[in-house]
């Protein structure tokens, strides 16, 4: 079939749906990533504007498909979560219709998200983009003012993106913001996955478009800060209430040529309620190739979690060691999280298990995913007669019983020996 | 948000998602569903033309996208099946890939695919759709030879669609086949759900396009048969090598003007994987809607089920009610449903509920999608004294336990007592 031969990138096509980093892990403190080589850092300001106004008539559901919520976490959650990963990202923020604002400022409480600021927006979707510039600039000015909040320095490039779109990466954002940067605009493409047709009056077919000049504009879209804001400031009425493509009021307003930049199948549009089906199998994929592995203060139990953290890594995996889920990035990882790995060294203590328990419980994960939670307890030989063991055996599986039923927590128990001369010698306990 | 303006056409939009006719059932005769008032109906020669040669690369999966399964059935056989429900559609030619010959025969043998034939296809899109329509030629002159092949009589129109669409319904191919016969080619369209723009040779906005003029062509199409057999026959190998539209071959090489329509967004084509959850998640939402009641000889059970039937009419639900699964139309329902209901008034016999678990366990459903049956036992008040009632409970209970352990069948049953004086008094077993 023609279609299938329009491939996007390579590399990116093999597996096209899943993120590159389906386990990436939030860094909360800007400036903590290190830039590859040779991807070109980000060493300039940078804020986001959502748009999120929308109605979502063409889901046939009530709700509007931005709230939308799967796995527990409402689609735009998904969206910001994207931006917050990515350390050199100042703000994001998200333009809602009025009757909103409530609801999007419980989603930024309950989901613990950082760097966001919510905004009423205006009727259309140029009016809410619009309105969320000019809430960066005020900000700026507040700052100036010396009303002393933390907004960072004046951005330099604004990124706008859907907030139904929220598998964007930050090596995409890079190219984009760079890009904008550089030629004052720039936005991603992709192919197009229909022929493009033009219609007469009467409905019939005129002719038909030569694909390999045609791109679809997605988002997100990056401006140098002055070039969207002049051409908000200079587009017509007509351009707010019926215009599209911020890419459009660029070139006709501030004469800027965006650059287009191709981009993976994964920015695509939730539009309809089919696909957010298939954003919940994308974010089920990520999540089952992802955990979190809480070590205690243990050298012994650092040691290990970081020998698996170095073992899963060609297997596509990854895992984000911490020392307890209490307080800032810790904390979230009961949010981000689907699989747990408590790992006790030495004296297994029970009441570590249960503490994660109640803290997964308290969290309110959806109730048709269980979270999983694997305590792995590593015990030199000479340690305790095995008797013991059996006890512990029981309470966990009894522990794990209990989760299963009363809080949908599947648990599971790992005993490690290890003698100085043989390898660990395993044991499952449920 | 401004896309969520560019709705389709109203009433499909509102639950955009969901076929109209969810559990609409195959009729195994062609001629026997009547066209409704004012639809105009399709009293000439319809055969289709699939082009399944594609090989999946997109999909990130081994196995070419159109040959994926969900919830045991292939994304192919769904298609077919569309085109089967449909009583004037004569004939369905499949075009594979040669090596994927067997695994269609296969596909075609396993679900029961009556009116499909099974063709080798070209190197390209064109190829394979200009072997098809070859085929459905070829069918003929068989035919005239006096072969006697139940091929049907020539075909006036040749529907072209793709094997990865598989949500098409009836009331649109009807609009499509006449509107080919009309005009001699017909075509699905949708609004763009992005900007098209053009680029420069060097990778900038040249201009976007005005979206309003433009349409994107999906499928299906439609093609009087000398139109679309002309169109192959005059076209250059570099059409059939690099051409996508056949709309565009039946305007250069037959001068005919194809008519365009509007088309529902379920025509989507399942491009990447996520495109398989979508495509489940709307199966899945289809057979929760339908079930199919079995009802044995007796009299009272058909009363009982024409009564059920009628109930769940406004409740946006169908009933497919049948006297036993042996045989043609009925044994095509194991294949079919999800959800089955066994009627039996008077004596209660497990040995119905136990043939027609074991006709289930035969037909070898998705594993991880149970199927339900419910056993409905209609008894008067004075059948039996209720000792012999609770010993069938139980029965029906240890079936129940054995059913969702072997097979991951859920068996349900329920007792209806009926006096002539009070309604039925409900008794649930398990």
């Amino acid at each position: 079939m023609t279609e299938l031969n329009q491939t996007g990138r390579s590399g990116v096509d093999s597996e096209p749906d899943r993120p590159a980093q389906p386990g990436a892990f939030p860094t909360d403190e800007p400036g903590k990533s290190e830039p590859q080589p040779g991807e070109g850092s980000v060493d300039f300001p940078v804020s986001v504007v959502l748009p999120a106004g929308g109605t979502g008539e063409r889901t046939g559901l009530q709700t509007p498909k931005q709230f939308c919520t799967f796995l527990g976490r409402p689609l735009i959650s998904y969206t910001i979560q994207a931006f917050e990963r990515v350390s050199w990202i100042q703000r994001v923020v998200v333009v809602v219709a009025k009757e909103n604002m409530d609801l999007m400022a419980d989603i930024v409480w309950r989901f613990q998200h950082r760097r966001v600021r919510v905004v009423a927006g205006g009727s259309t979707r140029h009016r809410s983009i619009s309105s969320g510039v000019l809430a960066l600039g005020e900000e700026e000015e507040e700052e100036e003012e010396g009303q002393g909040r933390p907004a960072g320095r004046r951005p330099e490039v604004i990124i706008v993106h859907d907030a139904v779109r929220p598998f964007v990466e930050e090596d995409f954002l890079r190219e984009i913001a760079v890009a904008a940067k550089e030629h004052g605009a720039a936005g991603a493409v992709r192919p197009l996955v229909s022929t493009v047709i033009a219609a007469t009056s009467e409905g019939y077919l005129d002719h038909s478009l030569e694909r390999a000049r045609y791109r679809a504009s997605e988002m997100p879209q990056g401006f140098a800060y002055d070039v969207i804001r002049q051409a908000y400031q200079r587009c017509t009425d007509s351009d707010f209430e019926f215009g599209t493509e911020c890419l459009h009021l660029a070139l006709q307003y501030c004469g800027t040529k965006a650059k287009l930049i191709p981009g993976p199948p994964t920015l695509w549009k939730v539009t309809y309620k089919r696909d957010l089906a298939a954003a919940e199998s994308i974010v089920k994929e990520s999540l089952s190739r992802s955990a979190c592995v809480v070590t205690g203060a243990s050298a012994a139990a650092i040691e290990l979690a970081d020998a698996l953290q170095k073992a899963v890594g060609p297997l596509d995996m990854e895992l984000h060691v911490v020392p307890d889920l209490v307080g800032g990035a810790s904390s979230r990882c009961l949010l981000e999280h689907w699989n747990f790995i408590q790992v006790s060294v030495g004296d297994p203590r029970l009441s570590e298990v249960e503490a994660l328990l109640t803290e997964l419980q308290a969290a309110e994960r959806a109730p048709l995913h269980p979270p999983v939670l694997i305590w792995v307890c590593v015990r030199s030989v000479s340690d305790r007669p095995s008797a013991v063991g059996a006890a512990e055996a029981t309470a966990v599986a009894e522990l794990a019983a209990s989760a299963a039923s009363r809080w949908n927590i599947l648990l599971y128990g790992i005993q490690l020996r290890r003698s100085q001369t043989r390898p660990p010698e395993q044991r499952r306990i449920q």
